[in-house]
């Protein structure tokens, strides 16, 4: 049994060990993904955090005679929450993906919340993933036999009963404690290809012992500096099984998202943090704490090393550019994925919808499909419509990632189960809208991407013009929607 | 005399029979078009329903012993409406079609609101609808004599006042007792020309024999599976003197308008609503329900049968893209509707004005409209001013659906009426001021579509920068419009 | 002496008589320009309004035995409206033309205010006057000598010192007692030329009479069907002094300003309106009376006719493309003046400036600028760096309105003064910041006109994401900005 | 001792001197840079203002006999914003630049806020920098190499530990009592280059005392009509070590700043400052006194002399379009900054990012980089991204101005160096995520500019169709978001 004065020893980002409920739990892996990590998962310690820990962190029983205990109570918000929870919105309701995004954020803890639902710098290319589906439109054909609809397709050679699959995503037990295993079970029912996530919540072989007997599983892999940890992780996932490996390139460093750095400081008054002393330094440690995770040395070198110790298809998962995807593609891997990590890396990266009308040109115009590459997206998909562009434009299958986390979040593997139904409905009807009773039938020619380039940024507005003028207002609004000029007499008596 | 139990068996999408006031109606047909529709129905039993239910479909009377009776109390939200409806402004009040539509969402009741003025997904094409005009300026031509002004025109050879008809729209009786009829007589009054839609309220002989000798009338026809139903229905039309039969090409299954499904868990609680067992399979069904309905394998293939049963101009209602109008010429038709269905079917479908210009650059090119084919478009024309920038494209005459619904939801047949005069009053300004004096002096190099194509979705904002820059305040506003900073303990007092 | 019910024969828009403080006057002038103008200039019978009513139209004292007097209750708006004036800003306030059209905003009566900032229609033209200018941007050039800055220019060969003329509006006396007399004052205090109205306030001869020995004016004509009628006006104006004859070319019928038009709505109820029986008819007997006061069948064939009855130089005002621009300076006339009327008259209409550039390409392009011929345009300046983009871009000068009749409803003639004052300030402080020391210096290549064309709206958004998405706030703001879900329950709390 | 009514002859923009605390200063050279300078300074005279008054400027001790003495009551808003400062949030709260400007915003003194966070006439300009960023995005390389990251560069072959300086601002104690010297010591702490303002409230000497020894700084010039001041001063600063002149040329006259001019009435009511007389003519007085300060009669043919009294590198700082960068390398110039001033001179000039592409296409075509000639940008930065963009497209460094200004403002010096801090976190995670280990690897295909020129305003928007549309609303949210039509009566009830 350790005392907690040794468990006390490993308190920063390079060696993180914790205690709830009696136990020991070496957490470090978690710092890096989750700046203020720590946080999140202690915060529930009084209650059921051992779910949301892996068990294979667990270090053992802590003694712990003479240690401080901190009750904690329910705040206000927590209240309130609870109340939502208990109010929420039959499954039912739900029509789109949205509303389950909308239900989640109802229910989930506000920390919880800020980490699924955050993106890097100013959140400008998590919004951009979904803006740029806006920018592409429509070419219906109309007098197409669409009595029949088939919208099953092939990833890697395996079946799927749509042009979807369930992307990696980490601490999925922030959300619901069955964590990932909601999505498996979800995957199994619908006939959904599920990638495991290298930061799970649930242990990897956890996910693997949940998938049905034939059903097909993918694996998300964050490169280790040490690459014996790597060789060992990716043969583990062979043999259990898993078909295809999706090493992540879009983060040799995890990116910042201020908006859930922020919640650290409105759980706790600053000035008690300012007292702890968490001082500019130390959270630069946390910074270079992820160089130890990570590697940021990954490179074009590396790729056959990889070759060597698996025979699982190789795809580059956060390309972001045609160049990339003509270098993957040289080198014999099976495909790529045009992907900017739902907008938690790096701002200001394009989205994947835009990228992949580039890339596809790019490849066609060397012959570097032939061999079977296939190409995939990720990033702001929320209705198969936007689906179904990317498959116009050549895509073999699109990721969706958060939508399912907050289906889960609000209603368990069911929400997940309902939200590739409605996927299912909405493929069902724009297919037959469009005209393509099968997805060979979605081509270029059925979409006008004629707006795709156009990445606008309203202009500085002419307040003062504004400010004169007064808004048309029909029958019934009468004149004078806006205010007249406030003199200072009456300003005070506002 | 049929027993109430007998009709309770018929109580799912593929046989929907209700009870209203002792009589049974079969509805099934209005299941599909009306996610819910039947709620809507059901929801003035209690009143004069039977206003709203077609007599042909009346299967007789039931024998309601034993049979529960729910009364249902007047709602207070009823009572404001009926408050604001006591309330309406004025009719001479009204000085634009935007003005109809403002009366009638407040005297409307909320699901025939919901259900008229929805639109597919996100219902970004219903209002693409309207923005695409407003990328279209016009290049007026000065010191033309404008003295006499002439907006008359024909449509397939029948003349009419304007360049406009009254387009197919479903369930009129939502909006007023007399349903399509009031377009009819309005119509009539005008010298405008309806078309019959196949979903209508009122049956189609009364809708025919609400006209006046000479009146002109066309017919919007959804295509059954049963073809001999539908050439029952299409040699009826001819026989009564029909002049035009337009086919709905874009509705091969109906759209999901989810601001009209989520109107009925507005209706009921979510609770009672999982109990009485509405599982997700169910809504499937009624997706499926539609393909007994209206045909999914329309093709054109069927295009020379429609030819073989009548002598009647046929024109393809929907069509939305330039290869489908070609097609419709060479295949000898008569003309096309450039149309999205009112953007209630397939979201992000172009509009159908900025199709027009492909489309007759396309027809032109290949000579195609030497034999008379005409071009029509419809959705979101509110202005005098929209359809003439349709006229300078080369349309011959464009469709009003919704304004008008509006326009007699709100005053009856003279709403319509007075909608149309305005709408004249419109043309002869605008003609004016153009330097047209004939429509056929609308000509291209009246109108600047350089910007047409410019579908512009907004950018992601930059947050922060907005947060902290304060918008400038002119003389009486001063500074400061924008709160400072809002500290933790201030925020407290809010 | 009339009787008061041989005035009361005269009461429509063919001849419109009304009697204020036991006189009548002949108004039917009037009528077209003001849909519902006898209603402004009535509303203020009970007080000072024979101080709006031009001289000339004095029909006679009138004998009101037997008449029923209506009086009028001083309402809470005006109370509210004196009170602002009592309490509004010092001149010394005003710091743009922004500032006094705020303060004129506040200060006016509300039917005032709506004659003199509507627009036609949806108001898109009226805006995009001003929205045009945003899309071009200086090219400033760096250390030249600035030391002494020079804005004065000619105009018609006549001295102003600055390129800007006050331009043609009606009913001057709205705004202030003294009406258009205001402008000429503060033009000759100021050294600017002023265009007096068709339809001024007060009489042509007042105007005139109000100029300083040598003070330049110009004379803007709608031209009357009776030709002997605008050759009078035409010929007495050459006779005062008038150095240029604009004639108004895009108005043959006055546009439908319905901000203005609902103010009628507005201060009386809808019910009294509806027993008054101002039926459809009626409104549209008021569009057809105009025909009898504007001449809607002048046309290029009357050009030789105006040139054959003046010397004064003839100016086309309401050009809306460069080819009536072409066909102006072939038929040899003084110049252009490329205008949409301030956005009153035909809804998307493109701005003056943006149609400039094409305008001074052809003429340039076909030798036409030799002789002299001068460009003009107005709508939507607010800025001295507004009118250095339209020299820039060719043109001579720059007609300035609206803020004008602000400034003087504001603050009288000083009023105009000080604006005038400001726009000096600003021309002299962006010439040295452009590198321009006279306006011949100011060089198309001083301006970035790329964006010029980009007339955008924006797409329809997408309501559902951003109901989802929480703005980023940065410190002090904390998370939760917006809204979590609000369910059924909550709702009813609020 | 000087008798106070000496001073007080001194009361104009040609001569201004104040007294504060018994002491006379002479301020005239503070007047024009701010228009109403003066107030800022003597309104804090009750308090501690000779802090903020330069040293060098003292003219002597005053007699203050006779004097009417006025003082001052704190007023209601300066005792919220001691009780913000109080609650500030702590230093490490700040996550970006953003948020030291947040929380400057809310402890700054209204009038200091207003001087500092100003532009010139509608900030449009000032905004534009900031928008321009958003218009640029990064097409990102993997699988490079980015364990180790140096943004480390030299700017004029002088070492800076970041692409990055702090450019030159005035009146530097408004924000912190050590005004400039903050810059001085973060610099020297963090390794970046500081610019020494002309207008800095230290004065020139104490703020390279400040510096440590071998510690590099510039210096910014405004010209002064005597050439010998001039000269002076340049010699001077040779002599004290500075290592770069960056000559003004974008301020031939200072900018109007309306929001900084309205707050004088802000601060003073409007009646007051009417009976002190403040005539039109006075502010024409302001205006025309700033040409016996800076010299608008600067220009290239003074660039011969510059070279003649110093061998400091000479840059010009305020240049705006590609002839004049390529003038400046023609005459043997170090460098240029693609300047607008931080948006406080000309508005609608473009912002040095966007110039920046076409000033580097023709420096390159003319072959004018060979020699070593450097451009800097400035305006708007406020990410590490920004900078990254910046030297993509071929600037050598970017200055910061404002934000610093902000971070001291905020925390004093050790604010500045906790946002330098920020932006070289921000660096290591860009670097790595765009896939560049050192700045040379930042290459022109890192960014993807097509945007660029994209200068969008929002069209005119279409109020009456916008407000029948109800937004939609997902699950929770329910139906009719906007209210009904408001009727007559119920306006009342509002």
């Amino acid at each position: 049994m350790l005392h907690h004065s040794e468990v006390a020893k490993h308190a920063d980002a390079d060696s993180l060990w914790v205690i709830v409920k009696g136990k020991a739990y070496d957490l470090t892996e978690f710092a890096p993904e989750h700046p203020g990590g720590q946080r999140i998962l202690l915060k529930y310690a009084g209650k059921d955090a051992t779910e949301y820990l892996p068990k294979e962190k667990h270090l053992g029983d802590v003694d712990l005679t003479g240690m401080e205990i901190v009750a904690k109570e329910e705040t206000q918000e927590e209240k309130e929450r609870k109340q939502r929870e208990a109010n929420k919105p039959a499954m039912d309701e739900c029509l789109s993906l949205y509303d389950f995004e909308a239900v989640a954020k109802s229910v989930l803890p506000t920390a919880a919340w800020a980490y699924y639902s955050s993106g890097a710098d100013d959140e400008i290319t998590m919004r951009e993933n979904r803006n740029a589906y806006q920018r592409i439109w429509f070419r219906p054909a109309i007098l197409r036999n669409v009595e029949s609809i088939d919208f099953s397709s092939t990833i890697l050679g395996h079946k799927t009963t749509l042009p979807i699959y369930i992307t990696a995503t980490a601490l999925g037990k922030l959300g619901h404690p069955e964590g990932e295993k909601n999505l498996t079970w979800a995957g199994a029912e619908q006939g959904i290809i599920q990638m495991i996530p290298t930061l799970a919540s649930c242990s990897f072989d956890e996910i693997v012992d949940a998938a049905k007997p034939g059903q097909v599983q993918f694996m998300q892999l964050y490169v280790n500096k040490d690459r014996e940890i790597t060789r060992k992780i990716v043969q583990h996932a062979e043999k259990r099984g898993i078909k295809g490996l999706f090493i992540t390139v879009d983060a040799p460093q995890l990116g910042r998202r201020e908006k859930d750095m922020r919640q650290k400081f409105a759980d706790e008054g600053s000035n008690v943090q300012r007292t702890q002393g968490e001082s500019v330094d130390k959270s630069q440690g946390a910074a270079r704490a992820i160089s130890s995770f990570i590697d940021p040395s990954l490179s074009w070198k590396d790729i056959p090393w990889f070759k060597s110790i698996t025979k699982m298809p190789i795809i580059l998962k956060g390309v972001q550019r045609w160049e990339d995807a003509v270098l993957a593609a040289e080198q014999g891997l099976a495909g790529v994925v045009l992907s900017n990590h739902g907008g938690r890396q790096l701002d200001f990266a394009r989205s994947g919808i835009e990228i992949l009308e580039e890339v596809m040109r790019e490849l066609r115009r060397r012959d570097l499909l032939k061999n079977g590459f296939e190409v995939y997206i990720d990033g702001g998909v929320r209705r198969a419509g936007d689906v179904l562009k990317a498959i116009a434009l050549g895509a073999t299958a699109v990721g969706i990632g958060r939508p399912f986390l907050y289906a889960y979040s609000a209603y368990g593997h069911e929400g997940v189960i309902r939200a590739i139904q409605i996927l299912k409905d909405e493929f069902e009807m724009n297919m037959r809208l469009i005209g393509a009773p099968t997805l060979k039938d979605v081509t270029p020619d059925m979409i006008d991407t004629t707006a795709l380039g156009h990445r606008i940024v309203e202009g500085a507005p002419d307040y003062l013009m504004r400010a004169n003028y007064e808004p048309l207002a029909g029958v019934g609004g009468g004149l004078g929607a806006q205010p007249r000029l406030i003199s200072k007499e009456n300003k005070a008596l506002l």
